[in-house]
């Protein structure tokens, strides 16, 4: 199992579980539940592989819709045992910082192997870290945790620029992915435990 | 005319009618109405070919646009006789459903073309299927129809892998792709007519 | 600098622009407001370029994102100035009127170059003029402006007409280009000052 795999499997069941919780909270039936999670665990990495010209991995095997279900099953468990609101829960939140880093990552790896700028890697780490996240909350007609949070964009993309720094020193892409999911979720979680935000205009 | 290009003259008016509907029901005017209904008929089949890698249909000719338009007419006639909440109304469900039905079978049918694999096929039947009325439920701010009934991308599911049943019994395409939106549609009225959902968790 | 980078800066600004104010209105804080305002001067062109089967602009090189950052940067300033509710402000619908203009040009030339129809370049020119101020809204939770209002879409549409018109007159696309901005920003500048619409359903 190289860098990505990892990664994939980690974000995709992190994933399936914000979005699992986050349609529970939103009082959707068990069926909404299992398909808005699926959603967040495949949209980051559908449109990451759309951008870069690729038939999405989530087209060509069952491999990401299995791991995602179970992510779906794992959330169902949880949800029985959570107390008080989910949306906020710090569960979700951790698992939301999970995805968010290991997501960063698969686009890091997968914009370098495409043979993007620099910049491009950066970029569509980015993109595909806070694309889940994005699309489920857009489906459940929420303003985006990305536009609402200052440092939940921030941190994907310092890791996307952490990725290409650190390969640029001679290290390999797949232990570059493992620092910048490293980087992604310590940042993130700093973030949420010291309440790091910037003024409003 | 061959399955494709009938499923496909049926699903965009089917859709544009629903879309049109939905936009007199929000009580847009004239041209949102027109709008919308063009965006729901075409948007399930932008997305199928966009995933695969093609140009989409709805930029190369003029065809869909124009079925699309004759479902928006059709539509705009349709809302003066019909009475009290256009949403919920039987003829929108019913239009809506074949639409479903139909789009199943061209993501079915341009999947398989594709040369995904049986499972790629089946999700690119059920995202073809259900992506118009996502859009168009996205578009007026409401959490997408997608997640809020059990069945309605189930039935767009199991009619992906009907598609691929028949396929493997040795019957050409065309043929699968209309027992395809035959079994859809069917399913996706009997779960209206009886009600059919799924606990909540 | 030819009529395709003239047309790209000068909408990527002017969207950015509207995106930051959208935001600020919203009451987003200042991180919120850069990236809402990132995304709609990137929206429509990266939309634009992935329905023709390219790797989009935004994740090729900087220039669009530095661009995009200026606008951003010039939103603040104007934000502390303006009067009012940001949201309607006259320079808000001015620079959408630019952003607008600006981008059917460079999506009816992108369209002209990919060996679209005539046809396809329309709805290219269209689809690339109306994706950064959709996305703004949609992310914002709220009915895009391409619905609300008639004269919106259509200006796009038609200056995607004129762009083809010009063009079968032998003129040079990097004229036509300029010809098709001034039409529509004309065009979208009147149906404000007038209220243009259209009856309802």
């Amino acid at each position: 199992m190289d860098a990505f795999d990892l990664m994939n499997v980690v974000g995709l069941v992190a994933f399936a579980v914000v979005g699992s919780l986050k349609a529970a909270d939103a009082e959707l039936d068990l069926f909404g539940v299992a398909v808005l999670g699926v959603l967040t665990a495949l949209g980051g990495g559908t449109m990451r592989d759309t951008l870069v010209g690729r038939t999405p991995a989530s087209l060509q095997s069952m491999a990401d819709m299995s791991v995602a279900v179970v992510g779906v099953v794992l959330a169902v468990v949880l949800s029985r045992r959570l107390a008080g609101r989910l949306r906020d829960h710090p569960a979700v939140l951790l698992s939301d910082a999970v995805g968010l880093a290991a997501f960063a990552a698969t686009g890091a790896l997968v914009g370098s192997e495409a043979g993007l700028s620099p910049y491009g890697v950066v970029i569509l780490a980015t993109l595909t870290a806070v694309g889940g996240g994005s699309l489920a909350d857009l489906l459940l007609t929420r303003v985006p945790v990305v536009l609402r949070e200052d440092f939940y964009a921030t941190p994907a993309l310092f890791g996307g620029v952490v990725f290409w720094l650190v390969t640029q020193l001679g290290v390999v892409v797949d232990t570059a992915a493992l620092v910048c999911a490293g980087f992604v979720l310590s940042t993130r979680l700093l973030a949420l435990r010291y309440e790091w935000e910037l003024p409003r205009v």
